[in-house]
């Protein structure tokens, strides 16, 4: 019986994942623009516009050339003549000569000659066809040039950004409708144990039902991934690898929760070991909660043992399984997280990293982070949780009052 | 012409709209556990059952009754006799007697009278039917007892709970296999102007892309909204109330951008104001940018007037629209900010809270907020953000090195 693994660091365990995996798209596909929220691009794109594709106003004003402004105050404003207005959406059918300005509105186009604007809020009409200019202007001020935003064959996003509405927008204001993104992986989600029943069923004395599915069907909607719910099975070595290898052949990954009775850890990673080289590179990380995790590689898809556990189930999905999703897309993980104050000792055994949940606070006008002190086991311990705290390997605890980064979960 | 708005804090702008609008959830749906990730929980979940049912075993060893192990040392170990073995899934058939322990797996139920487990580590197997205990074990030690987790009729999640993977998992382990959970809003967007062209089109000199329209829709789905694109109306006040009278009557709030221009801000104003009681609440707001903001209600149903200006538009819309979208569900918006130290001076006016852009990055092992400096009207300086900071109404800019809170964008 093996009651002993070779714990791994978990950096270095994610090293030995990382060199086998290509870094990503791995699938691309085509999405039209309102679809594209929260998607990976799958290359850089390109501006194939200037933005602005013409000289613009930022306020509501008066067009002017800045020279006949200078030297312009409230007690000796510049008199111009007022050539012609300019509405927003036109183009102007007049240029500017020295001497005249143009009312526009935020948004008009400059015509011809203007290279400034003047706010109303800094000129007097004096009726007639007469301006006063009571402010000297800059060349350039209250104004955008053509291309001053983003210029023609510019990156506008690069590979791997996750597109925000501000990058829709940007994409949107230069004309691009479609983007090539990358594909959403399908994350097969198997759970094993014999003591599993479905959610659905009321479980008998002595088992409980699948929580681990659901929770990581959650967590990879949350990583970007398209979950394939592939339900429970029994602990036998046979039916585990019949089952693993069919999954995988239609899924891009495969996460298998459980097996954590003491015959079944082995037939796990024997069964994951079954699919293909080059099979299990990391068995034990020196983590707590997730120390029993696998990770494996076959056929170039990453297969993970995650514990059974649900807490620490969802902690090493966190440190393998959303990495591992975020590559796929070629992307990283996305920063989700928060600075606190501890606020209270943590210990820690050295020599390994342990993940405790907090919940976050805000007392006195600070942001704290209160440690969640259940046994691990216990998922009332991750619901009461904003967030997990990472203790280094090299420490012995955190002292209340450490400045402390909580990763939200989820 | 109307130049000059009476601005009202955003503070306050947001309590004038937040005492016309009934907290949430404003509509409920039932979705099954598997899709309800991210969703906005409509009533309390009370667990149904005892987590755990029974007491389990977190370790893998044996199973004692602790008073039997009380004194046990390496040298001096406590010798049980093995009674038999509970697989994980099994209910034990036997009871523990005085001297006796079970092997158990981790999870295994523990047999009647005992009481705590001793980890596999700490024993050593002396042949026969006897194992030797080398370390004391405190009653409850190494086991979790029925509902130490969550006891059946306990609140396992409250109403308004955003349900993230491990809020999935508990209601998965409770049973709890469908769930009631406030609707996503319908949110109509819709813009206005006579500059603008739809996305695909090629815009003429002096007129741009709507710009608005999809970035909003991507802001709308991250708030956790469902938005309804509207497409773009003229600068008309009768085409212009129409419009809104007809996107509205189909959903349940409005967000109209644009209508900058000088005559049709106030169309905007007036189109909303038509639409039915209490309407305009707000016109003008202290904030940089986004000053030219307006919220209004009718029929109970929240209707905001944006600037046209693609930055001042998503800046305001986390500031009114989010919070907006949160409430109809019932809940709060996300928190997604983390702390970092301004890596320059920022200037600003006092009496106006303003909003700066910032790019993240990490520089000697710290955490710095970058401000990207642009004129507010581009989207690029958008782009190149992480998230925005806030200088409040009282500050006449912040220092280079002051610990600032960042929002996420998005």
């Amino acid at each position: 019986m093996q009651v002993f693994l070779s714990l791994l660091p978990p950096g270095e365990a994610w090293r030995r994942l990382e060199e086998h995996l290509e870094c990503g798209p791995r699938r691309v596909e085509m999405v039209d623009l309102l679809d594209a929220h929260g998607r990976v691009l799958a290359e850089d794109v390109t501006s194939p516009a200037d933005l602005p594709g013409f000289p613009r106003s930022t306020v509501d004003g008066f067009a002017v050339r800045a020279r006949d402004t200078f030297g312009a105050t409230e007690s000796m404003p510049a008199l111009l003549a007022v050539a012609g207005e300019v509405r927003i959406g036109d183009a102007p059918c007049f240029a500017l000569r020295p001497g005249e300005c143009a009312r526009v509105a935020t948004g008009a186009m400059l015509p011809q000659g203007a290279d400034a604007v003047v706010m109303v809020e800094a000129t007097m009409e004096t009726g007639g066809n007469l301006v006063a200019v009571e402010k000297a202007v800059a060349p350039g001020e209250n104004a955008i040039g053509p291309a001053e935003d983003v210029a023609r064959g510019a990156v506008l996003l690069k590979k791997g950004a996750r597109l925000r509405p501000q990058d829709i927008g940007a994409l949107a204001a230069a004309g691009v409708s479609r983007v090539k993104v990358a594909a959403k992986p399908n994350v097969a989600i198997m759970s094993t144990g014999d003591e599993l029943v479905e959610v659905a069923a009321t479980p008998p004395p002595g088992k409980v039902r699948d929580t681990n599915l659901y929770s990581l069907c959650a967590a990879v909607l949350a990583a970007g991934g398209r979950p394939l719910a592939a339900g429970i099975v029994r602990d036998d070595y046979q039916e585990l690898a019949a089952a693993m290898r069919e999954r995988l052949a239609s899924a891009d990954m495969l996460v298998v929760s459980g097996g954590s009775s003491i015959g079944a850890r082995d037939f796990t990673r024997d069964a994951i070991d079954s699919l293909g080289p080059p099979g299990v590179l990391v068995h034990g990380v020196a983590v707590k909660p997730g120390k029993p995790t696998i990770i494996a590689v076959a056929g170039g898809k990453p297969v993970f043992g995650l514990p059974g556990h649900p807490v620490s189930c969802l902690t090493v999905f966190r440190l393998f399984v959303e990495p591992a999703i975020a590559r796929w897309m070629g992307t990283v993980p996305e920063r989700r997280e928060l600075v606190a104050r501890l606020g209270a000792n943590v210990p820690s055994a050295a020599g390994r990293e342990d993940y405790v949940g907090v919940h976050v606070v805000t007392r006195d006008g600070e942001v704290w982070a209160d440690p969640v002190f259940t046994k691990s086991s216990l998922i009332s311990g991750l619901v009461a949780s904003t967030g997990i705290i990472r203790i280094p390997a090299d420490a012995e605890g955190l002292e209340k009052g450490a400045r402390v980064t909580v990763s939200l979960l989820f």
